[in-house]
């Protein structure tokens, strides 16, 4: 199998600091399989997001360390092995929303961080989050994930003094529009700096927390280095 | 002065409890004292919404009770007069909202409300409105005024247990859409029950929490009577 | 079964009136069946709305009482026990509104009001409502459901002295947009003080009625208990 | 004063029934003279809509008899010298729907249309209509003008038996969002057979109703006269 | 079977001319037999639109005169029966139209209108049209339907004297969205007088344009009884 | 006066045929005349859009051959000095499309083009254009500027064998959207090959039909040159 | 099988340079049969776009030359026939947008272009068209195919100096809104120049760039024949 | 003068490392100085945006340091005393986006940054960008301001290694819709973990920029503390 289309971006690890990443929908077992070899042969780690259990198995038919993530559709290689530093926290407000809100967590794990995970505290039943704020006390970046109103991400806001990345998740209905409601309410919040990816994309928040998070260790670094 | 093509919907008090109210913007003065005038043949209430001064001075005139309402921009006759029974509350997230709010206080007080005004509440400092809602636990319904993410209904929403009306502003800019954005997210609040009116219109909310206060009221006296 | 992300709103029937509904749309039915356990450990009543046939059966072999709603695709706990008192009205447009008009009514019972029903009385049959308008005359609050031109809630609105709450459908086709021609429309009745749900949300129409009704029976309760 | 890229369609009349008609707005004085006069060559008729009093000024310096309709904010030549044969009506929703009303009634005349004139009959007052109905019993076409939620096009649309060509305003705020609100309730009016026009357009309203009033004298004519 | 939400509006044929039609999407056979039962008592004409296969063989196995109309996916009776007098057009532009167009038609001609058919004259090759003007030539009305960008109606519109009602449908992709483009384009025509309905609106059409005949017709018989 | 943050792109001819164009609209007289004296440095040519006659006196003040062209709102210098070769067309439906049309027209006369200017020829006079078809025989590309309908776009579409560039336009009104609805239109057009830019960018379609003839042009001397 | 509704347009090659083009989707193998066969009555050349393997079947079944082409979801009559003349590219963002810019490809093809595939350059990765834009020098035109943000259009269109016509594609989640986001970003490219056609659109892309090219060969032709 | 209305969020800088800042537009010189005053009791530092010389000057009164900084619209207090440690980028594509770009700047310097300014690098002119990139690499985040197609945000988030925050801004026209276009470009970016802000919202970018950096500097601390 191959495919002639494809020019894999090979220098973009060493340019951005990950390898490129493979979107599964939409592409064949085959194709993710042909793409993942390509990108295996230059990295460590792989990382593909929307996928299917299909796909999984067709790369792990040549990768037997790739590992399939139910809960964010996605599968993975070097997960485990790639060490953790620093932390990040991913908090979402419902059960409908934890899929997205997994996506983002793996992805920020892919990236090499902790990452602290506060599921189910949306603001109808605010003491749930004001009870458990101090477990994001040490977290260098926060993903909040939210459907409906997206108000968590400006009650988040107001409450934390590190960078705030919010996802809008298309749960709800009606006026929800798929997910204009919350992602116009984040763009739109009271707190300021809350910053806004695309609508269910866990995997964009993910990867800025991660690379935020990459990008402090490499300044600690070149820092205890001097 | 008068206008052929206006019919007064002169039992509209006997039915709905409340009489015709003018929407003072883009009437000149003179149609806005003639209907007015009409008005008060029937009842002894008047309420100009979106007014400005010419038009009170225009209504003054003629009736010298007529009183000017800047910061709500309206005009009332019998204001003062009105008995103020039960009570409902008008809260509200930052400054810029303060003129829908006071236009949704004055009206419930049209109505015959006591009104609590609670203001600057925004969710991006929690604990403002936290410290401050034992002023709110008399109130039989909440009128709640934000724009931007129009985040406070939602929070407000999961800490009262009477009936919530949420009025989104147009407050903000950009993606906050002239207030499409706090509308969308109120329509889909995580906190169930919430009900919305319109853009800016505080009038509809005063309207809708002082004619639920006045109901309660009229089956109170109808008990009581009993 | 068990579901670590669930962090139950325990707290929230003493805080609000009402315990946790469950949204069954999108969960499983074990999901389902484990989330409602939790309550019914802290509560009597349990709604759960956009329920599935499979979601009663898993919470059926629990707990036996858990009843099945056709109409408003709903289950329910306790739906018999609770005691009526006070009655609203739930008002509907066609035949096609119905489900989402029951799901109004069935989440106002759950709250313990009456429910006058009247259905299939749209604006284009103009009389079928005015011939019938006596039956409103008790009731406390108005639940109008009607989609394509959502015109009963302005209609209603001007006959009644009573809270209105509109709840547009996505019943009609093309330019109705999925609901959002009544939606826009009900926001800008002429008919002023209607408040508005969100598309299809029967629940949230319901809850408010249901909510504005209790409201009211306690404030009748602490009158005649002083 | 002259305009080469302006060329006149002077077969127009001869082909559809009427003149070619200048929208005034965005024209200079100068440009609505010489047009004007260019058609007023072929034709005994000329409609100028959304004109200013200084295009009227213009044109009446060439033709005594061009007349300024301030309601309707548009200038004529021959609206008297019309005959009227037949009747359509013009009905409207509020005081400020009146200018879009008057410029469609204006133009029905010009078609040779007699006009019913029935303002200020929203549906928030039911009775207002309903009571005056018989007017309308002799019109060969209703013309229907409505702001806000644009109810008035649907219970109008129930109660008679002749074409209903329904017109949504501007009248409105917030989430009227320009007229858009009536515009999409008016598409899905639930009364079938009602037909829709531009927002505001109370000239394409008109001249549809009028060009039908016509269409039939023509045909009578033409009966008559087998 | 019966449903007790139905309320049928038997008064409708004497008030409007014409009796409830049964809007068949979304309801079961069941459902449109009994309806149509209870309408059949009262009117000997009955139209179903958005039929089925399965809703017809119900409707027949009661009333064998039950006619089903693939090409306009609808049901009548009666159809044959109702005497043609006057006639009305039916143009449109491609071949994916003509469902809609058809709705249109036999809607026509359920109010006892001729209908000329003019299909698959889209303005891309104008001279289809151009060549065959002629047979409009005694029609007292014209539906156009269109997708994509709608321009026929404006062509179209601009060649004839007579009522015009365009009918958008969803046809195209992309930038037409599901309609949109053609209905906005519509009711923007630049050919004066144009009057539009909702997106795949072929019954709005076809009534309007029988209901406009009809109108003529009790005209005509009043003049001649005279 | 000198603005530190721009960067000229005096590559730009080099590498695309063109200078940099300078937008004029937002920026101050001198600004355009800094900016303008820059690209001048390097080239012969300078078109400023959306110019104002400050803009051009403050520019003509350095430079007295720059010439004001009022119709298309714009500052050229060189354009009588730009050699013409080749031909394209400008095509509009009505008098107010006039100045984007003639923005379009300068646009591809600085780009070395003969500019054949077909004007108010919309299509509810379809015979205006039929009739002066022949003078757009020998042009290489087409450029169409239409609001309201668009419709202009998809006739002419079906009539030619060249390259077709529509341009929407923002006049029209209500539904127009300000140019969406012939914007959608044009992109849906039922004539294939049309190709769109923004609304009222007639700078832009200019641009690309100036490019095209430019660029056979260079193909036709290198042929020649061979 | 005929279809009495389709009147081929047949003179449609001699006016534009192309023969009618069947748009598959929606029409059954018999109706694309059918309409084929009249079509080649009067041509050497098919295209059916967005077409199936079954209506390949039937057209096969008549004409064995008739070819699918799976990538472009395409079938053919006289592809390979048709003599190549000059050259147009077509460019990609990602592989799935492959099928679109197949389809620009295959059409640009049956009007005698060769075509210059360069696929799967998105800006996220600008090396990889940076190092191949020498594989351009030699097109009349270039077909940017692009979704999500629509970049690459702009930066190609900064890049060359030929005509550049962009395709938004449907690729992408969330807030691209199936398109809407490229097409958008492409309408307001900074380049100057790019011409856009609807979502997903690759056939009316590849037909105005095999236009443009036909229409230079056509040029030349003349040229050299004189 | 005084505001009962405003509650100051005084604890808010001990919550999120920064003073409330005032959002000037639509509040009188006077109020902004009454809050500014208040703000000033508990920080050194304030932040004024949106502003108006009026303001300045206000505030000035009281507050000789109070500083106007024109291209940025803002005024500050305490701006020159913050110390500045590490760095960030403002990018921005064109001139008219400075105003955006320059409150991004000045707000990130507020919280402590020093800011590398990287104006008018617009994707037309890539090389622009590529021959300065070299100026980036000691930044610790990047915020991107850009209109129209908003390119430059994924173009410059696959050139680095660091948080890149997007600026939306309403510089275009047209179908450009007020920065909606460059809105969902940049929210549907190709390159992965680009955050986005509001439409115009320099403040929030710089905001959450400057947050960052400082939350690094508070990292670097602990750890040097350590």
């Amino acid at each position: 199998v191959s495919d002639p289309d494809f020019i894999a971006d090979l220098e973009r690890e060493a340019r951005t600091g990950f390898p490129e990443v493979i979107f599964g929908q939409g592409k064949t077992p085959e194709q993710v399989a042909m793409i993942g070899a390509r990108i295996l042969e230059v990295s460590r780690r792989l990382l593909v997001t929307r996928a299917s259990a299909d796909q999984h198995a067709a790369l792990a038919a040549a990768h037997p360390g790739a590992t399939w993530h139910a809960r964010a559709r996605a599968v993975t290689v070097g997960h485990d092995a790639t060490p953790r530093r620093g932390c990040v926290s991913v908090v979402c407000a419902g059960t409908t929303d934890v899929p997205v809100a997994e996506e983002a967590a793996l992805t920020a794990e892919m990236w090499g961080a902790e990452v602290v995970r506060l599921y189910d505290v949306g603001v109808a039943g605010l003491h749930r989050l004001l009870e458990r704020r101090e477990l994001l006390r040490d977290c260098r970046a926060h993903v909040v994930v939210a459907g409906m109103d997206g108000a968590l991400a400006s009650v988040l806001g107001g409450l934390v003094g590190e960078p705030v990345i919010a996802v809008p998740t298309s749960v709800g209905y009606g006026a929800a529009f798929g997910g204009l409601a919350p992602l116009l309410a984040m763009l739109s919040s009271c707190a300021p700096g809350v910053t806004v990816v695309n609508i269910d994309n866990g995997f964009g928040a993910g990867f800025a927390a991660g690379r935020l998070n990459a990008s402090f260790e490499r300044l600690l670094a070149r820092r205890d280095g001097a």
